[in-house]
């Protein structure tokens, strides 16, 4: 029996990881925000809408397709999507 | 000595947690909306509040009980909260 | 050969972490509202801002110096940053 590979297939079955489990437990939250012109501002793959922010003062919007934040006001100049992520 | 307990027992000490351990450390934010009428929308038990939207155009709103958006303007007539979690 | 120390040392080389691990892998999503007076609201270190909320029915905000909430309108009142962190 070769320790060193016993103890390696026992912690991974262990902690239910492989490859990318070491970069995973330290993670912490962070966030960013991605402006865009028009109504739709979209979180990039991997992120997810925490809030949304809309032109001409406007506080009513609602997330279309899981990642992208809709300005519903009738008029609207710009749209921001607060994303956030594990990292 | 049995090799394999030693080993799970010490894995679990240094790790510092039980049998939820390995469905953690995959962990990924995910974030749903919870619309509501009223000026009241509110996150299920779990979810964390991130953020809200209000009918009307309104972005004065508050969180309220830990969970609850309540959207402040005079006259409301859907709230949205925005809801997240490690899952 | 020390079974013990052996132990510990693999299986922190192969969670890529040290003292801090224990208390990461269990972490959940904890959020907290920081309200001020005037256009700006910011979130303590180690919190990141998933939204914000304005007075005047205001819902057009950015975010400045990564934590801060700006609310945009030109007549402000008060700032809520919405603040998030795995604890």
């Amino acid at each position: 029996v070769n320790l060193d590979s016993l103890l390696e297939e026992k912690i991974k079955e262990f902690i239910g990881c492989g490859d990318g489990c070491p970069s995973t437990v330290t993670k912490t939250l962070s966030c960013t925000s991605i402006k865009a012109s028009g109504r739709l501002a979209s979180c990039p793959p991997g992120m997810a809408v925490t809030g949304c922010a809309c032109g001409y003062g406007c506080g009513s919007w609602d997330i279309q397709n899981g990642n992208t934040c809709h300005c519903q006001c009738s008029v609207m100049d710009w749209a921001t999507a607060r994303c956030c992520q594990l990292a």
